[in-house]
């Protein structure tokens, strides 16, 4: 039998693109549906996350072809600021690197594992290394990418030169196992929501039978560019304070907080200090688990002002309805923009909903017709994992009937954007959202208000198609009470007829107008 | 606005520690009492392992002890081989390092996070470094252990030389954000599953309130030392088998297949060699992907046996009865072992399944009684997650009502586990099993074969429930049937009342066998 020192002799480290290789479902690359998703999502995420910020109006071009069975080539080309040579390799092929982890910035990527992990995708399915075109304003290059898993460190090869062309990159990948399809989960949908969620961007898709779809620009209007923001005290836990003070360089707690906490005043730290045990002017590299936990505890029990909200960027009630009306065309739209609010005492966020109803809206099930639930964080349309995310817990804890709307018979598209520093994900995969109750409420509140708006048009709609039945059966026996009639009166059937039309429309005028005006109506609140 | 050169300043590298103190829900760490059972959890598995690798029947301690309100402390204490001083940092305080990676070994942790994880755990709560005693054959220290997460570095402290006696470690930590709960899913139940799929572990619980549960050993037979194996051509991918032909020392790519994988015969590689259109006497070095990939296909189109299931320890019916036995003291037991079988071509598994029917089987959910499935992966209890995972969905499956049996309403625990060096699990969490369909068609094989054998039961005492009710009907009516007589023949009603039961008696002689023959039947087969 061994003994420990036998048993540790195969003792090994191993790195994180070595467990994402063993681990590939965390990262999204599960069924061969789904894979190919995650490749095109990951690339158009940090296209879009580029564009804004370097505050270009973002024109992407998707491409997928097929090479053989479950083998796919994916396109994604930009227009934004491209990609330095020096950093080509970390930020494509390197996993846990990136320029978006530590800071305080609502974008859509955040971990520095996504295109990378692309990368990684690809070589462990095809063998092949992924092939990039970087253009930015200063240069212009091409190059291989792969992954040295052992040591998760970037491959670069057959780096070279090319002529300047604008900015952007045009990436290029091989993958296997992978499936393209034409359903709800599928990429031609994926690109669909992004347009919808994103009225700024020009993105077209090429199938792999070669059909293109362009999803114009509706709006001309720039996203505004992240604002980094500093955390407010009330979403901090004791180790991200004292992580916070230890890499701080003020002299003094006290100015370190003023500095780098958000809301955090002189009066503050005097309040504070009536409630601490201990010196806030001391080192903050000094400031110990206890004092930290005590100095949380302080932050709990004084009053702040809730945070600003500058740093979450909405898409804003106008730029959906005007998306959701380019791309579905509904009879009618209800839009709600909510007031920012906080989970978890300091992070702030916002919903906006959109519910649409007729046109292209919903979805058709073999015959069924049915609602289609679109939910997006941070603009990016989730695709899978529903059961598990608040969005999705917050739609069937409406009673919709209330509202006379029916969410399992109706033409309804329900448009659920959570926009956020801090979206609080189920998973790595991030295709559903925590089911925090301050997040599973707000939604609620938003699609209460978003219903009870379309309510109005429902309700007209349904009173116009009773009134349309009854018009309809009266008119069924028009005919055969004009024959009935000849016979007793001698008088002519057609003119009888007649008469009678001219009666009843008399009864029933309100149809005449209702078919005009129900057409392109609309609702919207901002609260 | 910022050009490329200039958003990139921000590029940071990341390390794993980093990331997973940003998503520790991915380990298990989301819910109070969840995150307190993976804390309890992960040592358990890690003290399993270390004793069966060194061949010592464990003897487990396990203590929780509450400090706060939402803090506890965890003690657990193994007689496993200890771990010695050099490695005790990177066992215990280094994400992403173990023995088990990269070996083809049937073993409960695989990934080399869980321990470590509990550090980083404690540490992101508490701010304290974990405390562990090691005895090893040759040594004893203790120590306090954390992680430098920015680096996923082993910070080792304290480092004191004490008394050697027997071998085993002690691991204590505190941590915060949990809670303690008595429930299904809570830390006594995991201890008492973890008991009943290990038969030849003593293991103790005590409990926040002091009060102690002991689970004794049911079983001397110490559990086989798994053993490593050789992968069988058909579970290897493409990528898979160009990382092992380039990291071989082999000079052929024959000998190389012939010595790394199983199955592997001379006459297989001429079979191949037919179809390949390469040589496959190169250096295993020099191998290609595209040669890899038509040996892929080679490997695919000749015939294999089966791989060899030596490398699969599965419980054992025998054992499973025992163990079912001493904790639930059922009324009826049957246990079905099947025999290996393979899933994705190559991994090998093994399915045992027990249902246990009355005595402490099932639960009560407030006044409802109903059947508890327990889940098990390589003998540790999946306590959580149970929707996603293959055993549920098998069990579900199954239409119950065809053996007599109601999940719904009756005392059963049907008891599950799956055997195999390599367990899909649906996530890091590894709390569900994939519902690969080979291995939830053989979870239903096992569970129908256990339910016919337990079927026969079930019939007889239903038909004994019919009997009693019939016999209890007219007892019913006795009393007052010798009241009317008396009044009619003047006979003495006490006399009459005697008559009459034993009369009733004679009718129904099978139910007083009946009520002594019930207890302790059991059922089992082994396929």
């Amino acid at each position: 039998m061994p003994t420990a020192d036998e048993i540790f002799k195969d003792f090994r480290e191993h790195s994180i693109a070595e467990f994402f290789k063993k681990n590939r479902q965390m990262l999204g690359y599960a069924g061969m549906v789904r894979s190919l998703v995650t490749v095109v999502h990951e690339y158009i995420t940090n296209s879009l996350d580029a564009c804004e910020e370097a505050g270009i109006l973002p024109d992407i071009n998707v491409k997928v072809g097929q090479i053989a069975e479950n083998r796919y080539s994916v396109t994604v080309r930009d227009n934004g600021p491209g990609i330095p040579k020096k950093y080509i390799g970390k930020a494509l092929a390197m996993i846990l690197s990136g320029t978006k982890f530590h800071r305080h910035l609502q974008q859509r990527g955040q971990q520095g594992i996504g295109a990378s992990g692309c990368t990684l995708f690809s070589q462990v399915t095809t063998g092949k290394p992924v092939h990039v075109k970087s253009y930015t304003s200063t240069a212009a290059f091409e190059c291989n990418l792969s992954i040295d898993t052992i040591h998760n460190k970037p491959i670069v090869s057959n780096v070279i030169d090319i002529d300047r062309d604008g900015t952007g990159i045009v990436v290029e990948g091989e993958f296997a196992g992978v499936k393209y399809e034409n359903s709800e989960h599928g990429i031609l949908e994926y690109v669909k929501r992004t347009a919808l969620a994103n009225p700024q961007v020009q993105i077209s898709f090429t199938d792999p039978l070669g059909k293109e779809y362009i999803f114009v620009r509706s709006s001309e209007k720039r996203s505004e560019r992240p604002k980094a923001t500093k955390p407010h005290p009330l979403g901090l836990s004791i180790n991200d304070l004292l992580e916070l003070a230890h890499t701080s360089e003020s002299r003094k707690l006290s100015s370190f907080m003023i500095e780098s906490l958000a809301r955090t005043t002189p009066n503050k730290i005097e309040e504070m200090q009536k409630i601490c045990s201990f010196d806030l002017g001391k080192d903050p590299k000094q400031l110990t688990w206890p004092e930290a936990e005590e100095l949380v505890k302080a932050v709990q029990s004084v009053k702040w002002i809730a945070p600003d909200s500058a740093s979450v960027t909405s898409i804003g009630a106008d730029q959906i309805k005007i998306a959701l009306r380019s791309i579905l065309n509904p009879e009618f739209i209800s839009v709600v923009e909510r007031k920012p609010q906080v989970f978890k005492g300091g992070i702030p966020f916002v919903v906006e909903v959109g519910i649409a109803y007729g046109g292209g809206s919903g979805r058709q099930v073999e015959d069924t017709q049915m609602a289609s639930i679109m939910r997006f964080a941070n603009r990016v349309p989730l695709m899978f994992d529903s059961g598990s995310c608040a969005i999705t817990e917050a739609v069937r804890g409406i009673q919709w009937k209330r509202y006379n709307l029916d969410i399992d018979t109706q033409p309804i598209s329900v448009f659920v954007n959570i926009s956020s520093v801090y979206i609080p994900y189920a998973g790595v995969g991030k295709e559903a959202i925590a089911q925090e109750d301050e997040i599973v409420d707000e939604i609620k509140l938003a699609l209460m208000e978003a219903a009870r708006s379309m309510q109005r048009y429902v309700r007209g709609r349904q009173i116009k198609s009773i009134e349309e039945n009854k018009y309809k059966t009266i008119m069924r026996y028009t005919k055969q009470l004009a024959t009935d009639l000849e016979e007793l009166t001698s008088t002519d059937e057609k003119e009888i007829e007649e008469r009678l039309e001219k009666l009843i429309a008399k009864h029933y005028p309100k149809l005449k107008q209702g078919e005009e005006s129900a057409q392109g109506r609309e609702g919207s609140s901002a609260a």
